[in-house]
């Protein structure tokens, strides 16, 4: 019997090779084998082609299941459809409202999947369309090719094991979807979290001048990202663009991909509850081809790899190492991959990797410094915005405006000498030449202006956008550090062993601060130097034009 | 009995002094001497102040008058109420367009008026409000002070004058309002000019290098405007700007009023049939005392002058030398302006003063190079019309749009600045001030954007405001220039004295064209240049204001 599959949702064609799909439609399947989240096979109405695999589930003798079932047994999954995006972010996401408003680029929305060892290998691909579309609550096709965050995963699992063994005294949230929960940082506090730490895997916060901070990795490297090149596979069908990364430590260029980037994002939101990872650019589905959003996600990338390099804990983890030193081999990159998604030491388990100075913070400072920083990051949050709408906007205006004026009033010299050279004797002639290359002097600063933005204003608008995804971290990021407070707050009786339990993480959490402020104030001066170089360097080449055009003057 | 008068157009009083009168009532005259064109007297409702004296006409005993009744005996007359401008003015003014859809600072209007011994010395004002609101035929009353044109008042009494003693063999042109005939063009072609030529009126044009051209001053002056004073007078209730004048040929200042410069003007464009006299800055009634308006007429003033002062044959007729150099002796004053009144060396007799190169001009030649410049001055007009919309346009974006944008990059900078200052953690201090001081850097250059249109871009409109009024006088020029060569076509016969006559206009058009060239290379290279200079001060300005908000950063 040949193997079916019912429709759960409707799918139009989109390009060669997709046919379209209805709701409760039977379709008959070539082959139950996924190709990067699309299945082949043939609709009710003789059409042959690919369609996506979430949006079918396939008709089995006893159980029914979802092609992408992951584990998740709540009645809710099936209502709630698969969500490329952890909880974690998407709550913080909805939280901010980022973006709205603020006629920006967008920057702060980001994606996160996370694909099983199954359709890791094969490779989903970038062409799935608007994987940026909103998700609401139940009847929503699910976003294709996609599989369930681990994150999430691993919180539930987590939820479930510790109410399982709940035995400690201090009680729980009630709320279990509370960032607190879900980070593990409640586990951990309560004292469940148990796993084996080796020394390499160690984080150690040290008191510094300015309070906890990261230890400063002693090997620190960078590393460059070249131009992507164009790939097409799935018979040149499907194509997606490949980035070659060069890490100074081994001076090896590494080939990678979009989803690979985003797989990696995923491990690290997973393993570390109280860093701010940056946020990858946004995913883009259609036009991802074209120049500009090409050299604008490449500069993006750039960001979040200097972020990610400059990072003391993130630069030096295992994933982040094998995503960054695993060559073409495919099993040493599998092996990496499945180690990497077997981590033990994720959210609860961070915790006891991290080492603290020895004299313990004093709670009332920290609850101070934590409450200066949240109104720090919202004043800044609230601010970026501002500064990107204007930017954006005045890039917009030297593009267009701008332009266009110089333009006119070059167009308007040229007819004066044009006029001037209905007279065509000896002396007026210079002054009629003179006259029209101050025209085409002032077209050219017209251009000037044009090309601009692109130099000293797009940097900064890069910037913000990394920071804006930043500013969208640290709510869920406070949160956690303000559940252990409050928990051993409420509980004096466990003083000792919850104490140093909320101590280290505040000891993480201040030091995630202290380096958000180190690297802000590095980014932001190095930045705004950037800019007003670039724009000396562009009011430098005016006045060279129009010193250039002064001499035609003195030819008489 | 009581002086009384009709009233002939309504009025509404404007000012403190003045009073309300409406047509067809009967006032009574306290005076029958005007002051600066109005008298002053009671109307029906007993209210008692000044009104304008063109507005009502005295009634004596035999003979009804108008009091400004110059001469005219046509009956249109009274329908056609008096003009300030002179007929030639007006219709070249009409012919042209000037300014329509220009969207310029109208700088082709202008005006002249005239007054006679009597009313001189009575000073009418500059207060007197609305002199250009445009005059339609019949019914429109009177602008006031005003006395009808002496160029109009000569060219019709010549006309009597030459029909009277009608009896050259060569046609006279039916048309008796052409300029051709109204200039005294005609009447010199057709040998009815005479009238006694001084050596020291002998006007030379000269053979030079590019054709015929005025000979050139041997005693070349300039003169300099200082700012106008306010003066007062007329119990305070009348106010005037006076105007000190230093001519670097006596170095000594006289003081004067727009008043003088307007008669003189009209003095100039009667006497001068094919010369184009400058044009005076707009004047205008509402706000003449305002700083910008002021300031304003004064360029134009300047410009007027430096073209009067470097124009070989206006700098150095006697009603200029008279005007520059007269001092305040009232009677020495009076002498000169009645002498200028009384010249009979105007119109026709204007072209006796003419002495031209030995050899004529080859009259094929001269229609060619005279159809040349009808073309050129087309164009060019055309052409400085769009350049002024543009610059003006051009000028307007930049003290809004301009300064408006950078005003806005500055302020969110310091938002951002402000922002970071929630962090005062030493690190972050010297970026929080740099930042702050980027804002003020872009807040002053948006301040600088919305100053400098007013040092490069209003001047190159003020010259293109005097050029259009040149280009408004050639089409006169020409007509005459080309009646005169007509008339020789049409009649071979006289062909001696005709021809003769003819190169005389000739000569004397070219040279004014060869003049008009040479000013306007020499204008537009140094206004082109200056404009440059100031283009290029402008963003040098700019750049040390970044360069010094770039030093900011390197304070850490």
């Amino acid at each position: 019997m040949a193997l079916r599959a019912k429709v759960l949702y409707d799918f139009h064609s989109e390009n060669p090779g997709e046919i379209s799909i209805s709701e409760n439609e039977l379709v008959t399947l070539f082959s139950e084998e996924e190709l990067e989240g699309w299945l082949e096979g043939e609709n009710s109405r003789g059409e042959a082609g690919l369609f996506p695999a979430s949006y079918v589930e396939i008709i089995r003798d006893h159980i029914t299941s979802n092609t992408n079932n992951n584990g998740f047994s709540s009645p809710k999954t099936k209502a709630l459809p698969p969500t490329q995006t952890s909880f974690t972010s998407s709550d913080s996401q909805s939280q901010r409202g980022l973006g709205a408003g603020s006629g920006g680029s967008g920057g702060g929305s980001f994606h996160t999947s996370q694909g099983s060892d199954d359709d890791w290998d094969d490779d989903w691909d970038d062409s799935s369309p608007a994987t940026d579309v909103p998700q609401g609550l139940g009847g929503t096709p699910p976003l294709y090719p996609v599989t369930t965050s681990l994150p999430a995963r691993r919180g539930s699992s987590q939820q479930h094991q510790q109410q399982a063994k709940s035995s400690a005294t201090v009680g729980r949230n009630l709320n279990r979807f509370s960032t607190f929960v879900k980070s593990g940082g409640e586990a951990f506090l309560l004292g469940e979290a148990s796993a084996f730490v080796k020394d390499g895997d160690r984080i150690c916060v040290v008191m510094g001048k300015h309070g906890p901070e990261w230890q400063e990795d002693p090997y620190p490297f960078t590393c460059t990202i070249d131009d992507p090149t164009k790939q097409t596979k799935f018979k040149g069908m499907k194509s997606y663009m490949s980035y070659g990364l060069t890490p100074t430590h081994t001076n090896v260029q590494v080939n990678r991909r979009y989803k690979h980037f985003d797989w990696l994002y995923a491990r690290l939101v997973e393993r570390f509850p109280v860093i701010s990872v940056p946020h990858l650019p946004e995913k883009q589905a259609t036009g991802r081809f074209e120049e500009d959003f090409i050299s604008k996600r490449r500069k993006g990338l750039i960001w979040w790899m200097n972020h990610m390099t400059s990072h003391p804990v993130l630069a030096r983890c295992d994933v982040f190492q094998h995503f960054l030193t695993c060559g073409a081999d495919e099993k040493a990159w599998k092996q990496g991959k499945r180690k990497a998604e077997r981590d033990e030491l994720v959210g609860a388990n961070f915790f006891l990797t991290i080492s603290t100075p020895d004299v313990p913070l004093d709670l009332q400072e920290v609850e101070s410094k934590i409450e200066g920083f949240k109104t720090f990051t919202k004043r800044m949050d609230e601010n970026i915005v501002i500064v990107n709408t204007t930017i954006n906007e005045f890039a917009r205006k030297q593009m267009a405006g701008f332009k266009k004026e110089y333009q006119k009033v070059g167009q308007s010299f040229k007819l004066l000498g044009q006029a001037f050279e209905l007279d065509q004797q000896a002396y007026s002639a210079g002054l009629n030449k003179a006259i029209a290359y101050t025209g085409e002097a002032y077209e050219a600063i017209g251009e000037y202006f044009a090309e601009q933005p692109r130099q000293d204003l797009d940097p900064i608008s890069d910037l913000l956008d990394l920071y804006r995804g930043h500013l969208a971290n640290f709510p869920d990021i406070i949160h956690v550090q303000k559940g252990a407070l409050t928990k051993v707050k409420d509980c004096p009786k466990q003083e000792g062993e919850l104490h140093d339990r909320c101590n280290i993480i505040s000891c993480a959490t201040l030091a995630e601060i202290q380096h958000f402020h180190r690297t802000r104030v590095r980014d932001f001066r190095s930045q705004m130097q950037h800019h007003l170089r670039q724009q000396i360097g562009f009011f430098q080449k005016i006045t060279a034009k129009l010193e250039d055009a002064l001499q035609r003057y003195d030819d008489e």
